[in-house]
Order: C-alpha cells, then sequence, then structure tokens
C-alpha cells in the first residue's frame, strides 16, 4: 500500500494544486494533502478556511484525504509514517528551490523521505497562488485560475460578498 | 499606428531603463513610459518624483509620452487600447519571473495584450534600482548607473544635499 | 513602415513557428519570414521545399512575405534594410543561446540589428521542428504539432506517401 | 497494482541509475528498467551487453525487470499498459530537456503517460555515462562511478582485458 | 604576497561555508573572512556573536583572519588593499546573483576588486543559513549541517539552553 | 608560490581569453595556459597553431607559460604538480557544464584539484571561439572578437591571404 503526501500552502488552492492532486491520486494508492501551518507567514486565509476549500476539491476522490500540520514536515512525515512527498514543478526556479528543500529533507530524514516531482500541466504553468491573490486584489477575472467556490471565498476575503 | 506601452517601477530610473527606452522608441510609433503605483509597496520615490524624473529622460523622444497606473496592469492596456508590452531582460531570473507574468497578463487580457522582450545591452546587465538605491545610501559611485539629475534626487532623499 | 525579420530553420514548420508569424505580424508593419540556408548542416527538406510549406502557411497574411538566405544573418538585415528580428522563446535553454546570438548580431551588425523576443504560447512550448522529426520517422501522431500539408510533406520524405 | 517504467540509455548503467532503480523499486509495485535502442546514435555497447550489465544490477530487486524497445517511447507504454514513466534529474539542464520530453509523451499519449521526476542523489550529481565512457577512453579511476563489473566491461571495450 | 576576502552574513556559519574557508585558505597566502553589517536586515545573530562562532572555526588555521564591515564592500576592500573577493556558489539562482554582484563590484572599484567562485563540495551543496535557522526554530538535527558549538548557540538563541 | 593552470581548446583564442588570463596572472604567482589536444575533435587549428597563437597573446606576461596535454585533465595536473585551475564563465548553460566537470575532476583528483571560476568581463559575454569560427567562415567583421594576428590565421585557414 504505497502512500504519499502533497505538502503546501493552498493560500488558496488552484487549478495548479487541483491538476496535481488529480494525477498524484491515480499515482499512489493513498494521498494525503497537508496543509503547511507556518508561523512566520502571513497567509491570507486560516488553515482551516484552507483545509475546508481543499475538501470542496477532494471530495470525489475516494484515495484522497486532508491535512495539516506545523513544524519540521520531516518530523510530519516520521509520525505519519509516510515516505513519498510529492511536488509540482513549475519553472526552473521553482527547480532550484525544490531541489534544496528535497535534499534538506532527505537528510532530516535519514534518507527515508523521497520526494517526487510531478511537471505541472502545461496550462497552469503561469498560476500561483501569490498571482491569485493578487488578481483577486484587484478583482481581475480569476475563471481560468480557480474554481467558482475558491472565487467566492477570495471576494468575501477582499470585501466584495 | 502601433503603439506599445513599457511598464515598471522606475525607482529610479537608470541607464539600464534609458537603454530599453531608446530602442523601443525606435521600433513603435507611439510609446508609453507606464509608471506602477503598487500601493502594496513602498517605494523610495513617489509616483510623482519617479514621473518627473522620466520627463527629463523622455523629453527628447518625440514618441514617447508618460503615464502612471495602479490596479491591474491588463486593465490598464484594455482601457487605453494598447496590445504592445515592452520589457527589459537582463537574465534568466528575469526572464523565468518575466515568462509567467507575459502569460498572465496575456490570459487576463484574453489575448489581447502581447508581451515583446528586448534584451539589456551588455554595458548595463547588472544594473537594478535596488542596487542603485543600495550604492546611493552608501554614498558609492553611481556615474556609469543613472544621470546626473538622478543622482542629486538620491543624494536629496539620503539628506545629503 | 516598420519592418521586421523573423529568422529561422523552419525544417519543417511547426504551430510554435505559426503562432509567432500570427502574432509577429499583428505587430509590425511587414513581417519577412527568412528561411536559413545553412551549407553546415543537412537539412531533412530542402530551402524550396520548406519555402513551399510556408507560403501555404504565410498566404493568409498580406503583410508577410517569404524569403530566404545564406551566409551571416547581420549581412542579409543590412543588404534589406532590416533593423529588427523576431525570435520566439520557448524555454531557457532557448534563453541563453538566443541571447548570445541576439548580442552577437548587435556587434556585427554595428548596433543597426535589435532582437525583440516573443514567448512562446503555452500550448506549444513543448514544440521543437527536430521532435517532430522524429515523431515523424516513427509515424507517430503529429495532429498537435503541425498542419496537415506539413504531415504529408514528412509521410512523403519518410516513404509512407 | 502500480506499475512504472524507467527508460534510458544505460551506455553503461552507473551508480547514479542503480541510485535511481533503488529508490524507484521502493516506491512503485513493479518497475521496468527500459533499455532504449535508439537507431540513429552510436552506443558503446550493444542493447544485449547493456541489458547484461543492468540484469547483474537488478538481481536483487525482486519487483524490478528488464525489458528493451526502440520506436517511439509512448508506443512501447501503451502496448505495456504503462502509465508512469521515471526519470532522474541530475541539473538544470536535464530539467528543461526532461520537461519538453514529458510534455511531448503527454501530448503523444493522450494525457495516458505521466513522468515523474526524482532527483538525483547528492554524491551522483555530477556523474552521466558520457563522463563515464571518457574516463574509460583514458584509463581514469571509475571506482566511485560505475560497480566493478562494468569497469571490466569497459576495460574490455577499450582493449585493456 | 596574494590576499582575499570571503565577505558573508555568517548567521550562523555552516559547514558550506567552512569548506570555502578551508579551500580558500590553500589557494591564497591570507584570508579575510568578513562579517556584513547589515543594517537593513535583521540577523538572528549579532555580528559579535558572528565573529566569535567564525574565531571557533578558523583558529586551527594560521593565515585566515576575522573581520567585519558595514557599508559598501568596495569601500571595504578599497581601504584594506584587497583585490580579490572570494564566494561560494551552490546553485544556478546563487549564480545570477552572485554574478550581478561581481559586476557591480567590479565597476564600484574602477576595476580593482576580483571576484573568485569556489563550487560548493557535494555533500554541502542543500545548506544555507537561512534553512539552518528554521530547522534550529523547531529543534531538528543539525548534526550534518553545522558544528556542536553552532547547535549549542542556536539552542541559546532558541531558549533550550 | 601559488601556481595554477587554465585548460582549453583555445581554437582561436579570443579577447574573452585573453580577460581571463590577464586576470588570472594577477592573481596568482605562476599561471599555465593548457591547451587541449582532443582526440575526439576535429579543431581548426592544430595543437601547434593554437600554441602558436598564445605564444603571442601571453609575451607580456612574465608569469605565464604554455603547454598543451592530451589525455585526463586530472593526470595532467597530477603529474604537473598543480592543484587549481581556473575556468571562466560566461551564463547559465556554462555554469552547470562547468560545475560538473569541476565535481568529475575533484573526485577522480582525489580533492587533489580545486576549480577557481571567473565571470567573463561583460563586453566579452557574447564571445565564443565556435562563433569566431563561423563569423570568420564568411568574412564578418571580428575586430571586437579577437586580435589581428587570429584574424589574419582565420583569413588564412579560409583561404583568403
Amino acid at each position: 500500500m504505497k502512500k504519499a503526501v502533497y505538502p503546501g500552502s493552498f493560500d488558496p488552492v488552484t487549478y495548479g494544486h487541483i491538476d496535481v492532486i488529480k494525477r498524484s491520486a491515480e499515482i499512489f494508492d493513498e494521498l494525503i494533502v497537508a496543509v503547511v501551518d507556518n508561523k512566520m507567514k502571513t497567509p491570507l486565509f486560516s488553515v482551516e478556511e484552507r483545509v475546508k476549500m481543499l475538501e470542496e476539491v477532494v471530495k470525489d476522490y475516494p484515495n484522497v484525504r486532508l491535512d495539516s500540520f506545523s513544524g519540521l514536515f520531516t518530523d510530519y512525515t516520521k509520525a505519519n509514517n509516510i515516505h513519498v512527498s510529492v511536488r509540482g514543478l513549475r519553472a526552473i526556479t521553482d527547480f532550484e528551490y525544490e531541489l534544496q528543500i528535497a535534499q534538506t529533507n532527505k537528510i532530516l530524514s535519514d534518507g527515508q523521505l523521497e520526494t517526487m516531482f510531478l511537471t505541472t500541466s502545461l496550462q497552469y504553468s503561469y498560476l500561483s497562488s501569490s498571482a491569485v491573490r493578487e488578481i483577486a486584489m484587484y478583482n481581475g477575472d480569476l475563471s481560468k485560475c480557480v474554481p467558482d467556490f475558491v472565487k467566492e471565498n477570495l471576494d468575501r476575503k477582499f470585501g466584495r460578498l
């Protein structure tokens, strides 16, 4: 029974993340989507709000479940007996950053945590949560970036609903 | 009548920007240099100060005019019926960032906004406004980075004039 | 009257090239698509065959015309009084190579030749003529890569028609 | 039952490849190591010799089996009902090339072939089969690059055994 | 008598820095390790604390001495008659950033300051002071990242000693 | 007494190489410029011709001497008791390739060979021997690329003298 974790901020979840979730769910028997609760950052959405939006996303995938964690990612994977992490790669600058994290995690986990990369589908390679937040701030068209219910959450956040 | 816009922070304008302005003015019939008024950032110079410095720069180019905008760039270009944006590329990390913005803008504009890239001239490839601001703070030699009147504005900002 | 040249091997022309031609034709008053006749390489299609396929592509664009050249590109642009070259960028490795050529051409032309870059549309970013030739050799599906008449030319080349 | 394929030239297999095989065998239920028989290239070792060396490598992994193929990789995966391909990434230039191939394969397979990437372990990131071949030609020390039995095959190839 | 400077934040010093110090000390007759006192940043350790940790590191290298500076690096090197700066390169994104700084320093020093790069040893390529600080915050295993006395300083900083 | 080697094909030597030689000669007590005699490649100029052109270049630098070698570079440096190799970096793609070679050489030399990198001066960053050979073939202007006596050697090679 092969399980994997897909960690991320998901602030908010985008079509790019959904694409990675869908494809990873087909490769692994069990996929845990884990929301990072980073005490050092000020997210737009709380961990609870981010998990709730993801629930809407993963409800159709029986082998995907949600979780959240704070602290070291390798402490989380060790405690949950997870040995594979999945990450999406959009571009070169992503790659270098992800590579460094993957190597650090391998060392922190004594070689027990493997990171596998999926390349983001072509049509979502421009997408990032930070771009989504900036477009939402100015009420730009997000129909090609996030599902409608995420758009509504963003509108509410920026006082338009 | 082909017109293009060259958007940027220009905080302050450098010889690198001036090089892009000069070369773009030769390619397009009309060039608009548009100062971004980003409410999320704290610039060294106000939009008005940045526009005023640019006025000094573009006064010799009859087909270049100045403007400023806040909000989404694609809202600005739509409102002004502009279909080409010009950006200077210094290096790889620039390229990835600019590529992502170009693709986002293409999607936000329904394919109506095209981004064209010029590579920065060799002798200005090391230049950035943030490097200029840091050098100015320590009163370093800026003679190869910005025109004299920009140097004066920086000296005034840092209390040396 | 702003004119530009789009030089390339076009061996054969792909949907990626066609995308650049279409978008450049909207930006410039006149666009010359120039097939490079590189005596050092052994192309799959002759210059004549490549020009003929391009004729089919550009027939609907009244401001685009075809040409071919051998020797130094800067000798060609000088002889034809062309001051802007257009190139498509797919990725980082493209960028470095193109940047080096753009700088060499600027120096060889005494600053008279400017290179402008368009980024390839997302859906064609994976496409290259060499990939098309390899897929054609094994009779793979090229319907998303090249127009039907190019597919026919490839089938004929590989003895399938 | 999740199966994956790890395609490559393996000319010859290095400790870098072995590292990817070992780690992939832990992630997937079944792993097929598939030697590419590229008719356009002149390898140092024949497909048979490369498969034979790999046999020595995989004999201790019960869920790994060997195969070889010529023609389009996506024809091979379709015929064998394989939906995941594994590739090792050493560096940025690898990444761009692999990304382009992954996207091409996704399109050629109508979205049926997924590519997952593992980053090469730190201590093997400098290794490539072409470097191994060049070092072997000059009889350099290969003890940190390939297993002894591969070293012997190289010595024989270069007439030293 | 060739002397060189190795400038950095060293907040805190890692095995990666120590590797660069050790290797540079073998190449140059005299090496100055210079701690940057950047007034714009809020470091975890004060300049004094950082210098003290480095003292422990360099005590066995007779041709290495410590220093600190604020202001422009090129003002520091001019005042100390230093003509070579040493920097470690871990990855591509490092390279672009370092390249831009090297070129700026060359211009600010009128060509009197040369920058030489060493590539970080394989086993330390994942290491950065910021990763160390983050791992320390969560009390992760730092035994492969920093010497014991640095670990103690980090524990004290985060209230665990 | 610190000595270093600058290995390369120098086919032919360009202003970019000369810039690296000049700057390295100021950093090291003794610099050996070593022409690689690669039996696998077909150079434009023979090793003897390349050394002769370099003699003209280095005659004004008393601490620089010429040499040539075939076989493994690390065998050459071991035989000559050299512990530092110098390489010029023009761009990212250079960097990755050079990094891989530097790491391979470190391993092949049991950590006895250190590679240091200089970044190419801005005005020569577009220059490569292969570009020079192609421009020379078409009799383009090489005055900003190579010294006059190299231009004459190229003219003779291409039958123009």
